[in-house]
């Protein structure tokens, strides 16, 4: 027979996945010896049961009956005993925290002969039929599925009826009104009673508990956090106590520190004469913690001495949840306290200090999203603003600017010391100058992958993408949204790329002080300590190499004051934009031998310079150069746009030839997939004389800071290969042009590799391998070709779609997608290893920057991950922890390692999660 | 030591890896106790090891001498000897023929001595000094890599002076200028002399034939028919014969069979006095071989004796190159004879008849390639027209009709009886009805897999694809090329799908005599009952399934007469076009809930009629109807035309409210890259109600068939699928259609799965095989995504680029991609029935009808392959001869087998290629 309920104080190391968090540790407190009302646990197992078979496992209900005896045992009451009832409450609890999205069910037990014996026993008549009203609403709301309303107007009614204002002006005659018409609803709209067995009511109740697992609201939630859909919950069954029992009774919840800054002290609510459930409503107004002192010392020094017990048995800051009946304290519900990034750093830190923790607990406690979150400015929000609309939360942080509606304008506003958005359909690569003119980005069309999306993370920039119902007319230079609302160029508007929310005028920021020090060194505030001692305990330990995406000496410079330890990727697209592209389109197109071969050397004498900057600012760490990948198409004009231009100039008088010209050449290098074209090694291959005139630009710049005395560590790669012959063929002219250079200006050392992104080249990696001194996985493109998805599509098409339906727990351009592409990179990584134990693989796609992907990349072996600079104390910070929990192997949990598996919400979320579970 | 010089008479058991073909074909014959001039072969070995490190093999000069010497002693005379001199030939030999493209040098040990020993002994002044001046040339070419043209020109001068009209009229003074002012080209060209020693003379020539493996025009022919870059060729040095030697002597080639119709006889020329140089020449005419029997009945006789030897030695046709030098027969090579496809099969299937060889020899020795040349009219040789231009050959077969410049033209002018060639940019599925009623089909743009080239090769339609000089003016209605050639619409033109060629009038075809008796039954002409036979066999041995795509009725009946089991992929997209389409696009986009679902009811009856005709034929065999996949926007208006015709109408007074609606939308649901976008699967899920309305039109015409009597076997194919979740979610609509069905009309079996074709899916198998039955591998996608390659645009791109490049030895389209996207179908098959073991794997896409790739999917495991009507009978063919090489082990040749090495090419090719290489 398999046990389905168990007694608080059947385990010695109760199992939250079994117990649930909650039963698990009302379990550990029961063997902390603290004073918990008692009461029993039904397993997931039996909830699991329950769900796929639709029916109780056999011989729970035994099982309940059993621990429900001994329950009325040690509290010597008995269920439904007329003249001295035990009341139950009767509670969810995964073992996920998933507060308030399951359902509760209190003062179980009470009927129309019970409430009057609870009413002699406590001598409050008035506060057992308000028990008992309160009691018949939950479960008609829960057990039957009755909306709330149909209870709200009850109550509405008799209180109009009686000319009360609040809840507590209703005297107990009115309140048995209220308990006769609650009865009237559950019969008139379950077609049942609210059974007067209290027996049948436990059994209701539990049945009911269960089935909350399958309810829309905890299904959404699951989805959004990532919870599997088949773990279900387990149900507490737990004697009541009445924080609403008298003037000598309250309930509270405590913080053993500040969960918003992390501070030592008494930080929580208590509110006297009120069960959990009003601290949640907020009927009336609790007050600090520190005020129970005063109210009730006795029950605030044995608080504070739980607090205690619980801070050294956890080793973490808790959340309790506590109630005073008259007088006897009670404590219903612990856990690890959620608390805001700054908290986590905060606490870590300090427990360490404190000698609680090593510095390595320390470091698996704080996450990269919460550093991520550090490091940008937020919206004040002591400062709300209208919202405009919303769209994708592409890039995060907050930024305030005039809007712009083309580059150029960007350009020039800002260089008059204005702030601007740059707010543009979708960005293309010529947008490059107005995005890094602009504060922030907003487009209509593309989503968190798009071009906008993957610059601006690139570059730290805030951004919303794919706000659908924007409107941008540029011949009146406005913006319009759906709702009506007409905006100017010029006209203020804020953008949190953390939310995906537009607001109308100047919302108020606060900067990030972690990113004022790794910028400047400047230490200010009480969270930059931690994180720094943090990030050191990190970089001791981690295997996992960090590098930066960087192209720009701005970059550069960023990536080595933001700890990273080389280049990871270098793009040179960006490099033949603006002016340049003039000199490309001329250099691949050019019928004349003369005109191509002056655009080619014009170009390789302007990388040159784009190349110096950047090597000499990486002083002898790794650079990895990718050559030319952009999809010709990018240099071209829009083929839409011109195909309109031709044909109104031919209606009114005839097109110029060069523009007829122009039309056809485009038309002819019009691509319909341009994602699988001719991008990447392909270009190189149809026009090697451009690989060439890279390679030359690359080792003569490589020959002029050797012989300034600088150090080179330089890598050439290859994009976009799919077969070892083209990157042997590639290799020669990289060769060929490293010796020409050799002749003149004496050998320079460098390393060749080649991007590994499409399946084929994952899969023939001992091939690539004879030609390769390094691979650099380029995540993005494999996922696309993978999954056969467009990004630029999918994320704006069917992608939400797939989200909220569940069949994507999370985009796998977010993060890697373990068992397909990562099934590709696994075997790529093991290959290259084995083929060539000396070769390095690196990362470069973005995932180099997601937490969850670099710890499956820590777990596979890659050497190094590179991310843009602004994620790269966030890739430090996760490599560390990979190499913590794969160094102590990840499937044994760590004792007090509890805080790994609750998903830990922003800022604002402890306060609101912590008291909407509170109850009893 | 390596042995490097073999004598012909060394090995029992030639290897021509080693010995290269005609090394290995002299050998035999010298072991069979033939006339062969004695000689020696020096091994590939040591070719490669020329070409690896551009010098002999040590220990190579050496043996050459020693066979040298043995050579000197068997004929009695020695190299240099100015008395009685030894010459000799020095020639190529790759294992696999490569006729015409690598060099020969006859006359080795000629100088300025030995000419005149040479004269003297053979008594004929100007027989020596005409071969002396021939052997300067060839050394001159060969050796020197003189043009010939120097060559030419030196002779024309001659002749000229002395008022000669051919080489013949030239007395010996003229010959001894001839050979002075060769030597002089030589020393001034090469800037050195001919040498006078001849050792020198046979290591140079030697290194000269080595180096020819390397030369460009063998490099573009080893690419062109798959040979592998790195074998080298042996080469062979053998005493020369004369065939010029007097008027009792003559060169000639003969054939055991017709090379072009397979029948028994004399086959062969015959140049009297003539080296075999002068055959292939063509300065004089030949005669038939049986002129020979009258010039001289004894070498006849001892010839046809030599043919019967080898015939039974090789049990196979062959080819023979024979000298007569004063009345005596040498053989001077043989091989197994290159023949037509129509040859191939009528000499395997006599050979069987005559007891030579076994049906499963017959079956090996025939291909589909021959077969499929077999299948589809050609254009009389005999009646060629003036080039037009040249495109893609994308479908074969030859065409003739008027262009019609677009799809309703070709519906009109084809209704009133006329043949038409659809002439278009490039077609799209709205082109289809125009498609089905032409003759043939000619684009502008797209590659071999572009949209006019798969719906062509599905149709066995004739289609030339991407001419890039073709200009169509659809306001004129002409089509002109770069040669300045106008044609207008109605004007008659011819397309080879075979050789891409297009001909300006109506060229004569000839019709197929297979395609006739797989249609109707009758047998005419004498390959038929060879095909027949063979088919046959093919049928009885072979493992592999073989079905068809086929989407219409007409496809469905096609497809059984030429021997399908059953309909592999049943294509839905077509079914939405024309009328239909407006039904589709409401469907999906109307907001007006009413319009939508009347849309949808009319769709769905409209596809019971489609469905019902096509299940009717298919009488109970496997139909694999496959979901609509298109993507949306191939039933959307095109975006630029549009743009633009918008743009024009808001010039004049103002674009209608629906044209501006309309672009709005378009430009809404414009996707960058359509193939990786909403399409497949995707849209299924974004709009379930299309899936729930073709799943009910599927199983009510099911339930309609049943209760008529008429057998169904069904399976519902979803597309596109990279994730189980998806399949899942489709699962459960197909069965709720198929519960509503039954619930009315009685339950309808079918099986569920879906397509492979993204490398996620084959990926992840394992989880995709809980809710599939079967799989289809969809090779098509699945390049495209493990490439990263969009067929649409790189075959018109890159690709051929990359071919002529030897990148690719042939297009991944084409034939499978065995190292990676094999790697992905090899992995998916194995898990597939190691998960599953009653699944059903097969392979819908192209390579379901490709030789190479059926033989791979036999290996793997693949249960069946379906590809095009037309390719059915391909595919039986190949899936008998699949089964036969595995099961006898392919890497074991047969003796006799030795024909499966030699590229076969087409039916003009025999007597080219077998004139080609001969010499002596």
């Amino acid at each position: 027979m398999i046990r389905y309920a168990h007694s608080f104080s059947a385990f010695d190391d109760p199992d939250r996945h079994l117990l649930g968090g909650k039963g698990a540790d009302l379990a550990r407190m029961v063997r902390l010896g603290l004073p918990v009302p008692p009461g029993f646990t039904i397993t997931t197992d039996a909830c699991r049961h329950y769900l796929a078979r639709g029916e109780r496992p056999p011989g729970l209900d035994l099982q309940v009956l059993a621990e429900l005896a001994r329950l009325e045992e040690q509290a010597g009451r008995c269920l439904g005993d007329a003249s001295n009832p035990l009341l139950l409450a009767v509670r969810s609890g995964a073992a996920t925290s998933m507060p308030g999205m399951m359902d509760t069910i209190l003062d179980i037990g009470l009927n129309d002969l019970t409430v009057e014996g609870l009413a002699m026993v406590t001598g409050d008549e008035r506060f057992a039929v308000d028990c008992y009203r309160r009691m018949l609403q939950m479960f008609g709301e829960t057990v039957f599925g009755i909306p709330s309303a149909s209870f709200g107007e009850v109550l509405d009614a008799v209180k109009s009826e009686h000319g009360a204002d609040l809840d507590v002006d209703l005297d107990v005659g009115a309140l048995r009104t209220v308990v006769e018409r609650n009865k009237a609803v559950c019969e008139q709209e379950a077609g049942r009673p609210v059974p007067q067995d209290p027996s049948e009511q436990l059994v209701l109740a539990i049945d009911a508990v269960f089935g909350s697992w399958r309810s829309d609201r905890a299904a959404v939630y699951r989805r959004r956090n990532g919870i599997p859909d088949d773990l279900g919950t387990a149900v507490t069954v737990q004697v009541m106590v009445f924080g609403n029992r008298s003037a000598a009774s309250g309930s509270g919840v405590a913080f053993t520190r500040d969960p918003a800054t992390g501070e030592l002290g008494d930080y929580g609510e208590y509110l006297p004469t009120a069960q959990g459930e009003d601290v949640v409503s907020g009927v009336r107004t609790a007050v600090p913690l520190s005020a129970l002192r005063d109210l009730d010392l006795a029950s605030y020094r044995r608080l504070r001495s739980v607090m205690g017990t619980l801070e050294r048995h956890y080793r973490d800051m808790c959340d309790i949840e506590f109630t005073v009946e008259e007088g006897r304290l009670w404590i219903l519900q612990t856990r690890v306290g959620k608390r805001s990034p700054a908290a986590a750093f905060r606490i870590a830190a300090d427990l360490v200090e404190e000698g609680w923790i090593t510095e390595d607990e320390a470091l698996l406690r704080v996450t990269g999203d919460q550093l991520a979150q550090l490091m940008h400015p937020r919206f004040d929000p002591a400062h709300p603003r209208p919202v405009l609309t919303e769209g994708l939360a592409a890039s995060p942080g907050a930024a305030v600017g005039r809007i712009v509606l083309d580059a150029a304008t960007a350009v020039a506003w800002s260089a008059r010391g204005e702030d601007v958005i740059l707010v543009r359909k979708e960005t293309r690569p010529e947008d490059l100058a107005g995005m890094i003119a602009a504060q922030g980005v907003l487009t209509n069309r593309g989503g968190r992958t798009s071009h906008a999306a993957v610059v601006a993370r690139a570059m730290g920039l805030p951004c919303v993408c794919g706000a659908g119902d924007l409107e941008i007319d540029l011949e009146r230079r406005t913006v319009s949204v759906g709702s009506g609302h007409v905006l100017a160029e010029g006209d203020v508007v804020s953008i949190d790329g953390d939310s995906g929310i537009v607001f109308v005028g100047a919302r108020r920021t606060v900067g990030s002080e972690v990113v004022e020090w790794l910028e400047g060194g400047i230490v200010r505030g009480d969270v930059v300590p931690a994180v720094a001692r943090l990030l050191d305990r990190a970089d001791a330990v981690r295997r996992l190499g960090v590098r930066a995406n960087a192209d720009s000496p701005l970059d550069a410079t960023r990536a080595r004051r933001f700890g990273a330890e080389g280049i990871g990727l270098c793009r040179t697209e960006h490099m033949f934009l603006g002016d340049r592209r003039t000199f490309l389109q001329r250099a691949l197109l050019a019928t004349d031998e003369t005109e191509r071969r002056s655009s080619l050397a014009i170009l390789q004498r302007l990388q040159k310079g784009d190349f110096e900057a950047i090597l000499a600012r990486m002083d002898g760490r790794p650079v990895t150069v990718r050559l030319l990948d952009a999809p010709l198409h990018e240099f071209l004009p829009d083929l839409t746009e011109l195909a309109v231009r031709v044909a109104l100039a031919e209606r009114q008088g005839g097109a110029t030839r060069r523009d007829r010209d122009r039309l056809a050449s485009v038309q002819r290098l019009h691509e319909e997939n341009p994602m699988t074209g001719l991008r990447g090694v392909r270009l190189g291959i149809l026009h090697p004389e451009l690989v060439r005139a890279q390679a030359l630009a690359l080792f003569e710049t490589a020959a002029d800071l050797r012989d300034r005395g600088v150090e080179v560590d330089l890598e050439v790669m290859v994009p976009l290969v799919s077969a070892a012959t083209e990157l042997e063929l590639m290799r020669s002219l990289v060769i060929e042009a490293a010796e020409d250079v050799a002749e003149r200006r004496g050998r320079v050392a460098f390393r060749f590799g080649t991007m590994v992104e499409t399946p084929r080249a994952a899969l023939t990696v001992p091939e690539l391998a004879v030609q390769a001194e390094f691979f650099s996985l380029g995540t993005n493109d494999l996922t696309q070709l993978t999954w056969g998805f467009s990004r630029d599509d999918v994320e704006r098409s069917f992608l939400p779609s797939y989200l909220d339906q569940g069949l994507l727990r999370h985009s796998p351009f977010a993060s890697i997608d373990v068992e397909g592409v990562g099934a590709l990179v696994r075997r790529a990584v093991e290959d290259a290893h084995s083929v060539r134990p000396d070769i390095t693989v690196g990362v470069c796609g973005e995932h180099g920057g997601d937490p969850a992907s670099i710890e499956f990349f820590d777990e596979i072996g890659v050497d190094y991950v590179s991310c843009s600079p602004f994620r790269v104390p966030v890739a430090r910070l996760e490599a560390g922890r990979a190499a913590l929990r794969h160094g102590v192997g990840r499937d044994e949990p760590r004792p007090g390692q509890v805080n790994d598996i609750d998903p830990l919400p922003g800022a604002d979320a402890p306060r609101a999660a912590a008291t909407a579970g509170i109850s009893g």
